[in-house]
């Protein structure tokens, strides 16, 4: 029951963004949740920290289960809610190893994208120039696996194929990251640029749009990656 | 069946070593499989690159399906060979929860352990001491975690509890690189050596221990890491 869900959650923060799509889409929309705000570092609460001791978010509790990593989130809440909502891991083997190899591939596309905006947001690790043309070099490739992936496909699907599954509810979120970023996806990967278009107006995902996202403009992190 | 598989795998790769241990566990030993040199780049041979375009290791085949990220494969072969070897998710969902989010968390430790030796190997990135302390500090804190949880658990157990599952076959190979660069475990994390030494006993382990582990010395990345 949505009722026994409590999420602890950040605007913005895509694994957090993973999670709740995933939410809307196994029909649990009702769930419990509490907005916290990194600027205040509600995230390293007491409150968060007993239930989770990285102090991050998502945090999520389900009745006395508490799992908090992201995509063990997602696969959790798939196993739980099986027969609820939307199937989001085929039960076809084959199909269900692309899911799983497509959700676990996020991370390092989030990495990568994390390399280049800390470096446009604050030089934190005082890098040279140099490693940051080698962080957008790397992250140009990371994006043009995933769009290799889609053009695979032959188009118009979603990243696993003709279904919407766990690896969409995992990927979306960079790819809006992406977008509000400045990229120029229409450009530079047309198949990724065509499923966001397609995605963005899925319900879960509206459902779960980060409320920032609406009333800050855009940023330019990844305006001049190409 | 076991010839069915092929494993690309490179010694000493802990990922690698994960999914070594669960094929072993869910009594496929006789998979076929190649050794890969990192030093020669053969995993970025094309060999490689047509079925892993990241070019990295693990890289597995199980007839045509395709899973190369070491936390995909484990959970995909735990569901193609269910009620075969050992039962390495347990059923009951609190349980599962558990298992998940440990697999989960074996990234951050992986990071952050390499953040310590890519620095003491080479200083890669050219960082600073203090940035060097400071990746000294975070690794100690996450290593506390871990025997936290253990400590949790009441001592003598596997990290998700009586039961060996797929959490370890993550864990373990981890804890085998905290040994093998020096770290004084019975000193500083005494659950997780008694753990690693409980572990390191096992058949599944044994029969996939590191080749070169085997011949070549001990290193020293962790011994001044306290």
């Amino acid at each position: 029951m949505a009722s026994e869900i409590f999420l602890y959650w950040g605007s913005g923060s895509s694994p957090c963004w993973r999670v709740m799509i995933t939410l809307e889409e196994k029909g649990l929309s009702g769930y419990r949740n509490k907005l916290l705000s990194f600027d205040e570092r509600e995230h390293k609460s007491q409150e968060v920290m007993e239930i989770n001791p990285r102090g991050q978010v998502p945090t999520m509790k389900h009745g006395d289960v508490i799992v908090n990593d992201s995509i063990a989130a997602v696969l959790y809440l798939e196993a739980a809610f099986k027969g609820q909502g939307t199937e989001l891991i085929p039960s076809a083997l084959a199909k269900q190893a692309r899911v799983l190899q497509r959700i676990t591939e996020v991370n390092p596309l989030m990495e990568k994208m994390r390399a280049v905006m800390y470096y446009f947001v604050r030089n934190e690790n005082n890098i040279s120039q140099d490693k940051f043309k080698q962080h957008k070099a790397e992250l140009r490739a990371e994006i043009q696996l995933w769009e290799g992936y889609l053009r695979q496909l032959g188009g118009n699907t979603f990243i696993t194929g003709k279904d919407f599954t766990l690896a969409d509810c995992c990927l979306f979120p960079l790819v809006a990251v992406l977008v509000r970023q400045g990229m120029d996806l229409e450009k530079h990967a047309p198949n990724l640029a065509r499923y966001y278009n397609t995605l963005k107006e899925r319900p879960s995902i509206q459902a779960s749009w980060p409320p920032h996202y609406k009333v800050s403009p855009n940023q330019d992190a990844f305006t001049d990656l190409y």
